[in-house]
Formats: structure tokens, C-alpha cells, sequence
């Protein structure tokens, strides 16, 4: 039996933990899943007789040490800031590693130890990052393999609720971290590439500077900029290319809605309210208009965004309940952040039926013996319940067939990489498409920034 | 002769040297002016025989000790920053010490010091800090001591450009450092209290929620909130008061355009910009509008900001040649605020004639038996010419009487404080008067929040 240690029984464990755990028969795996909480390590095991949970507290260095120790390969689920004595651990005796997380710069440093010592450290394997990097590679690679050369590379992910659960007039709700929905996009302006020229957009502008994409049977989506679409200019090749643009997708109308609370400043994670515990939601929007003694918090509130009469952004509004004076925010030493997201997540939250989705969008432009092509590419994922989410499923399952190819030696370039070669890339998406992980192509000729040929 | 250390020999130190040569004589003073630059310092001093200048490097300890231990009394015209070396040195040399900057968290900690050995530490003794806290203190200590019971207190400063030399179309120009002014009111939130509820003004809005206020013979100004209007709530014993605004007086409609700068993404200086040294002019606008094939950047800009077609903000923009495809930024590393200080440095920098003017504002909402009254007071200051300017006789007069004060004994608590106290306030304020730095008030009954008695 070769033994695997998953460390982090959260929510994007599910499927990676039922994808090893359907293959430890025939592959000969024992899976022993360590978490904080040893009831949630045990309830994903089904217990199955390949698997056990344990209680893992990664901050007892003995305990962790140990279990790092009886595996083959350890695969670290827990948010990104805590893999990094698990890294040191697997350098010590010799094992793999699999994260779903960005490389941080601490990680980086092992790359040398790590390859001296033949370890793959997979990182980025997950969703976003993860499948963004592979599904991309794998056109860029094609394209270049056949003499192209890139101009343009855009690429969109977004979290978002399947159409069938999708019953708000906002067409969202939380299907991830609900914290990091409403700071999306703050930390600097957006920057990215367009015909050779970088551009910004400022944190307060960005949800009206969208795009709009269009994926076959589930309809019109938009696009807002990413923070740093820069970031895998050179990682992916793609120094020289003219058009370099990252985003989050979202169905049409949120981000224009979104901007309301952004624009009164309820998005703010730098400084507390006080007295926030008792404030009621009406209060709260109050707190961001100007004082009046005759005035009411709904004219004020339309006057200051500029909501006309019979504009739909209001029955948005309304539909969160956020002019309710009695609900109240409930937490004390509250952000403006923090407040919103309390408001929010009473309406937000997934019903027990609904499922998630996720959408990926790739638009790839080059240029091939004077002519110019673009290339689109889409994948769609659905959810099957609120335990076997779209979101479990792709963060989960690279991660799973990423684990099991580096412990069969399919996988064997070594050192702290993400997943863009053609050895990791080509088998993984391979394997995924029998997952239902499937990216739908279209080419077509470059349609660049003027389809409809506007003249000047 | 007693002899008063100046160490910095900046712009704001003009006025206070010249008034302490003046009162060299009669006082038996003996001034050195400490500089990074002796021909500055020297220059100063102008050849007067109770005054000199000498090099001296802060950062050279042995250099600044002897100059402290040689002195009676020290005042720092140097950066905040800097300030706290020199304080440790009047501890150990026990000497008073006066400055223009905010009381520091380092500063804070000498208070026992000061104390135990008897030194006046006054700090926060220029305009603003400084002429504000002693003029509103002496309203509010007057109105507390017939038994008035605050409401409200707003208070607001400006450094503008004087009447006779507003010449653009933005009716400003830099009269102080213009670095500052890119990055006035960055770093969070605006907070202050209106009627007993907190609210909050985002960086984004803060130049579209201004307020309007008129000076007799200069007309009508605008007021944009400070960052923290609440910092001296307690230290002036306003805990209980429903309305605490403190704000910055612009010329009615520079806001309104500033905020063009503030919407394009222009006045951030968390990044840098690739290329900047040969960014045109023109070239560093198109980066913060979205590419296009056939539109010009004047379409783009108008679009994007929504400036109709026969609307004024348009000929603010052309009069500052911002989009001037020849002009170099010609600063490497640039990011978009010192690009946008380089663009307006152009334009807004003084003429050699022009002269500058400093206004501040309060206003005071009280109850007396019952009955509601608002006290409105104002000071205008206007510059002499470029050296003696409003800005350096408002900063540096009030630092030089304290000096004197404190020298002779008539100012003597000891201690790290500002000045709030009537033995200190009184006193200078009426000297001021003497350089015509006045306050005009008037008293009417309390308007409130509604003069005109709107009905809901």
C-alpha cells in the first residue's frame, strides 16, 4: 500500500478524497486525512477501509512531523499560509507535495532542496489557479508548436450558482468564501495589457469597466479585471504578446449592482464601526449619507447613487432587506466589510438544494503565416449537491490525479512548480475529461477590437 | 544673550527667524540656524549680527548634541520624522523644545521626561496643526465658561492662492508641497460625526461630498472632509458633542475637477509605471482609459469621465496641456500621483509675483439656557511675497512667540503637549493679532441642518 496524507478536510476536499479513495483498490492506497477537527476528517472517509481520519493539529510539530513521516505523499488542503512547515517536512523525509495554492516565496526558496532531493512540489493545481494554467498551456503549447506566435491571451474564471438554483434578482450567491466575494479586487489597481499598452483601472472603477462574454447554452456572462493579470507573462512564454487580460466572470448586472456598495464605501476592510454590534442595516447605510432631518435613508440613498424611478438596481437593494431598521449587524468591532457580508450572507447563502457552477473562459488571438486566428474556449462545470460541489470537483480533482500520477511516476520532473508542462498538463486534462471537465473550442479568424469594423 | 537653536531652515522658517532677529535686541537673544544646507541657513539670518547659520546634519550626533547642549531652547522646523532625536537631546540637556508637527507616538513617551526635569515640550504650534487648536480652544473656553453646552464644531483650513493671483481655471496653485496635495485624503476612510451618528466618506467620494462656506470680501469656498475629524474630540472635551467635522478649503469648484484625477485612477502612488520617464503627457491618460482602434483619446476621456460637450471641467483639462502628445513625464519609476505632481507642477507652480493666502474657518453650535446659538469665526492671512508667505508667517509666528514665551518664563507648564491651554493660547493669539493674523467672528442663532426649514 502506498500511504497518502491529506491535510485539511474542508470543503474542497470532498471530491479529491472520493477520487483517491474509489482508486485505493486497484492502485493500492491508504488515504489518512488530518484535521483539526478529526469528526470532519472521519465523515469524508465513508469509511471506506482504505482510509481513517485522524486529529491533526499542523501546529504540533511532533504530531505533524509523524505524519508527514509514514506517508509517500502528502497533500495540504489547509489555506496557503500554513503549508509552508508541511513543505519543510516533506524536504526532511523525502516525500511529494500537492497544494492547490499559490507559490509563495517561502515555498519558492525549497525549490533547490527539493529537486536535490528528486521531489515534485506541486503547486497551483487546483482550479484558479490550477486549470487556467493547464487548459491554457495546453492551446499556447498547440499554437506555438505549430509555428503561431501570441497575440492575445485572455482568460476568465467565476464561482458562480447553477442556473437552475439561480432565483435572486443578483443571479449570485456565496458558493465559496463569502470574506473573500467582498473584497474582490481591493489591494491596488487592476492592471493588464491592450494592444501593447498597460492599462489601469482603479479599485472604485472596476465594476463598470466590464466585458461581456458569451458561453453556448447558459448565455451572456461579464468579465471584471483581475488585480494582476501580468503575473504568468513570462511563466507562460508570453513576454512579446499585445493583449495579456485576467478576470472574474459573473452573470450580467452584478458588477453594476456591486458598484453601489463599493461606491458608498461598504466594502472597506480597514477600520471598525463602532458600536457595530447594535447598529441595524439601516443604520449601516446610513452611516455612508449624508445627514438630513427631513430626508429618508431611501431618497438619499437614490439621490447619492443616482438611482432613477423605475431603475432595477433598486429592487436589488430592496431585495437584500439592507434598509431594514430592526435586523441588526450582530458583530461587534465590525468593518464595513465585515457588516456587508453579514447583510449579504442572509440572502446569499445557498439554499440546501442548490448547486454550484463554475465557468472558465480562455480567448486565445495569434497570428500563423500572415493570418490571424483567435481561439475560444469554455468549460462548464456543475455541481451534483452541496457536499460534491462544482467548485470540490475542479479544485479537487487535479489535485487527486496530479497526487496519484507523481506517486506511479508519470510525474517526475522535480522541484516547486505549477502545472505547465506537457508531461503534468496533457495526462491531467486528459483524465478530467471523464470527470465532465471539458473545454468546448471554437476557432475562428481574429475578431481583435473592432468586429464590426467601426471606422474613426 | 539667550540662545534658541532653529534647526531646518525650510520655507516655513522664514517668518519665524525674522520675527526672532527683530526681538534679538531687546530680547538678548542669539539665534543659530542649523542647516543641511549653510547657505541657506546663512542666508536666512541675513547678515544680522545676533544671528548665524550653521551646517548641521541631524543624523551626526556628536554635531547635533553640542548644538542642543550650546542652546536654551530648540525648535524643530525639521520634518516630523526627524524631530525625535533632537527631543532626546533636549531631555538629556534639558532644554525646551517647540515644534510645528504632530505629537508623534515616540514624542508621546517623552512626557515623564519633560516633566521631571521642567521642560516645555510644545509641539503642534504652527497653523494647522497649531492657529487651529488655539482659536477654537478659546471659543470653546469661553462658550464652557458662561455655562454653554457645545453642539457643534466644525472646523476647516485651506492654503490657497491670494485673490490678486488667481490666474487658471482650477483657482489654485501649489503653495505648499505639492506632493500633499496629489495625495490629500488617501489612507482611509473619511470619519466624522453629523447629529450624533458616525458616517464615512470612501476616498472615491470624498471630493463630491464637499460643502460650501463664504468668507466676507473673498467669497465662496468649498470643504472637503479630513481624513479624522474625531482625533481631538476628547483632547478638546468634546466627548459628548453631536456634530465634530474637520475639512479643507478649496476655491468653489476645484473638487469637482480634482475628482476627475481621483476617478481616472491618477492620484494613486501604491505602483509604478513601466517606462514612465518616456510616458507622453497624452500617453499616461490613455492608460487609464480603455483601449481603442478608432476613438481619440479626447472621445475616450469625455466618455469615461461623462463631461458633457459644453462643460467647464473640459477647458480645466485642456488648461493644465494634459493631453499633449510631445511632453515627457521624465521621471523613471514614476508612479501615477508623482506623474500627475509633474503634469500639474507645470501649471500650477507660483509665478514670481504671485503671493498665497491661507484661510481657516470655525464654526461653533452651543445651547445657553435653553437657547441654541452659532458662532462663525474667520482668519484670512495673505502672503507678503514668495519668502514671507502666508504659509510660513501663519506656521512660523505662532512657533516663534511660543519660543519667546517659553523663554521668558510666561509659558510654563511642563510636559509633551499642544497648545490648548489658556495660559498658552491667550497670549499668542493676541501677539498674532499684532501681524494681523486675525479672527473675525459672528454671532448668530443656531441654523443647524436646517436653515430653511425644509419640511419632510
Amino acid at each position: 500500500m502506498r500511504n497518502i496524507l491529506i491535510i485539511g478536510a474542508g470543503r474542497s476536499a470532498t471530491s479529491l478524497i472520493r477520487y483517491l479513495l474509489e482508486k485505493s483498490e486497484s492502485e493500492e492506497l491508504y488515504i489518512t486525512i488530518g484535521d483539526i477537527s478529526i469528526q470532519n476528517a472521519q465523515k469524508l472517509t465513508e469509511n471506506h477501509p482504505n482510509g481513517r481520519g485522524i486529529f491533526l493539529d499542523v501546529f504540533n510539530e511532533t504530531q505533524r512531523k509523524e505524519a508527514v513521516e509514514n506517508s509517500d505523499l502528502v497533500i495540504s488542503m489547509l489555506p496557503a499560509r500554513y503549508h509552508i512547515e508541511v513543505a519543510k517536512d516533506c524536504i526532511e523525509f523525502r516525500k511529494h507535495l500537492v497544494t492547490a495554492s499559490y507559490v509563495s516565496d517561502q515555498m519558492q526558496l525549497l525549490d533547490p532542496m527539493a529537486k536535490a532531493k528528486g521531489l515534485v512540489f506541486m503547486n497551483e493545481i487546483g482550479l484558479d489557479p490550477g486549470i487556467d494554467h493547464m487548459s491554457a498551456m495546453q492551446v499556447i503549447d498547440r499554437i506555438r508548436d505549430k509555428g503561431g506566435k501570441m497575440l492575445l491571451f485572455e482568460s476568465f474564471t467565476g464561482g458562480l450558482i447553477a442556473p437552475e438554483s439561480d432565483n435572486n434578482l443578483w443571479n449570485y450567491k456565496f458558493t465559496w468564501n463569502p470574506r473573500n466575494v467582498v473584497l474582490a479586487g481591493q489591494g491596488g489597481a487592476a492592471e493588464f495589457l491592450q494592444e501593447g499598452k498597460y492599462k489601469y483601472i482603479p479599485y472604485h472603477r472596476l465594476f463598470r469597466r466590464t466585458e461581456f462574454i458569451s458561453v453556448d447554452d447558459y448565455g451572456k456572462f461579464e468579465v471584471y479585471a483581475n488585480r494582476n493579470s501580468l503575473k504568468y507573462q513570462s511563466v507562460y512564454g508570453l513576454d512579446d504578446i499585445l493583449t495579456l487580460y485576467r478576470g472574474t466572470i459573473r452573470r450580467v448586472g452584478f458588477s453594476k449592482a456591486w458598484n453601489m456598495f463599493v461606491q458608498l464605501g461598504m466594502t472597506d476592510d480597514t477600520y471598525t464601526i463602532p458600536d457595530s454590534e447594535n447598529l441595524s442595516y439601516r443604520e449601516f447605510v446610513n452611516s455612508f449619507l449624508p445627514y438630513s432631518p427631513t430626508d429618508s435613508v431611501e431618497l438619499k440613498l437614490r439621490h447619492n447613487l443616482k438611482i432613477d424611478q423605475d431603475d432595477l438596481m433598486w429592487d436589488k437593494i430592496l431585495d437584500l432587506d439592507i434598509l431594514n431598521g430592526e435586523k441588526k449587524i450582530g458583530i461587534a468591532d465590525a468593518t464595513p466589510a465585515q457588516a456587508l457580508q453579514k447583510i449579504l450572507e442572509d440572502k446569499w447563502t445557498l439554499d440546501e438544494d442548490d448547486k454550484d457552477m463554475i465557468i472558465m473562459y480562455h480567448k486565445f488571438g495569434y497570428e500563423l503565416d500572415g493570418k490571424k486566428y483567435q481561439i475560444d474556449s469554455n468549460m462548464v462545470s456543475i455541481g451534483d449537491d452541496q457536499t460534491y460541489t462544482s467548485m470540490a470537483k475542479t479544485v479537487g480533482l487535479p489535485v487527486a490525479i496530479a497526487a496519484l500520477k507523481i506517486l506511479n511516476g508519470e510525474i517526475t520532473t522535480p522541484g516547486v512548480q505549477v502545472p505547465i508542462l506537457k508531461e503534468v498538463y496533457e495526462p491531467i486534462l486528459k483524465e478530467l475529461e471523464s470527470y465532465g471537465i471539458t473545454f468546448k473550442e471554437t476557432e475562428t479568424q481574429y475578431l481583435g477590437y473592432n468586429p464590426n469594423n467601426v471606422v474613426a
